[in-house]
């Protein structure tokens, strides 16, 4: 169940953030947007609409149950440094694709895998992480209709996992348990693909969808 | 133009590289079965039909345009090493994925990046590499049946990736450009995803599709 939970949504005033807080807003979670301005986030909430609320980024993590994190990979470490202190037990997931300007059509995963696995090295030890939404289109995303996307969550625990499948069902995606943390790097690698069908398909945001027939697994 | 190449399908006794060969061979195309040994090569390519012929790994490389590398990770350096004297301008397409038993739904990549960077490194300078056929099920390639996955074909030359393109549809398979070598990885990676798939919802040999409405590069 993560229907009572209450989300905070860091770097929410960006695309990506905009429109997962927009989507589970609208479907009447409890969301706050998270920026390191607190009068960003509160604009971007106001003009968002659906009772989205803003403020910091320490007072919405420390606000929340789920911390998801959709800031730029240049603000990614310095975010994570910002909020470190106060994630305690609550599930950090993370959106982050490792670009690096300006061959953003490249892979080019850092040494240690992936953005997920950087997310946990720098959170303390034990800290609940996942990753999730990095296929999806923010500019589809952020609209009314449907998206043509399936979301990969990824994360050592399938209960954690489970809780972020559980949310994708009411922003209008199909969330699908990707396996372990490690497995993140996939996912994340295939954006730069994704951003090269864009320019080289003149596709309108591309992304995947996972073919065949999934059965989806006991509780 | 891709229909006069002749084509090697070096570890074309196994699952993916007979799958492979059968296709190609039922479209009409010349391709012939490579293995270490030539009698096994000989064996496999009679089972299979089609006008198949098999022959050892390096005798089946001098005979074609195109090596299609189709052996199990732990063969792969092996018989790259046994082939690299051969290659000259042909054009190689790995289909390798560095799966490390026995964890094979965990994504373990190698520190080079991917399977089809060892392969750049393992071969002179200069040989034209490409990868693909990644995220296909080899047991519904082998059918004669449809089969809803995509092929994501990287290279770092646009021509040697449109060979590989062309070579698909004669397969009943969309073959699209995934941009450079390096990009592999992604495919690569999501291979461990797509077997962590099979296992969790039961599914008989998921794939994956790119959504968007996708406009084909001009030539």
């Amino acid at each position: 169940m993560s229907g009572n939970l209450r989300i905070a949504v860091l770097g929410g005033t960006g695309n990506l953030g905009a429109a997962i807080a927009r989507r589970l807003a609208k479907a009447g979670r409890s969301v706050v947007i998270g920026s390191r301005s607190a009068e960003n986030a509160e604009k971007a909430a106001a003009e968002l609409g659906f009772g989205l609320t803003g403020m910091a980024n320490v007072d919405a993590v420390q606000s929340c149950d789920i911390v998801i994190l959709t800031v730029p990979f240049e603000a990614h470490a310095s975010t994570l440094a910002t909020i470190a202190p106060h994630v305690g037990d609550k599930l950090v997931v993370d959106t982050t694709v490792p670009l690096v300007p300006p061959k953003v059509m490249r892979v080019q995963m850092p040494a240690e895998g992936s953005a997920a696995e950087l997310t946990r090295l720098a959170l303390p030890e034990g800290t609940r992480v996942a990753s999730a939404f990095h296929s999806v289109a923010a500019h589809k995303l952020i609209t009314d209709h449907d998206v043509d996307c399936d979301v990969l969550v990824f994360g050592d625990v399938k209960a954690d996992r489970q809780i972020i499948v559980d949310l994708c069902e009411p922003m209008g995606l199909r969330g699908i348990h990707g396996g372990a943390l490690v497995n993140s790097a996939a996912a994340e690698a295939l954006t730069s693909v994704l951003i090269f069908l864009n320019k080289t398909y003149q596709v309108d945001g591309a992304g995947i969808r996972i073919t065949g027939k999934l059965v989806p697994p006991a509780a």
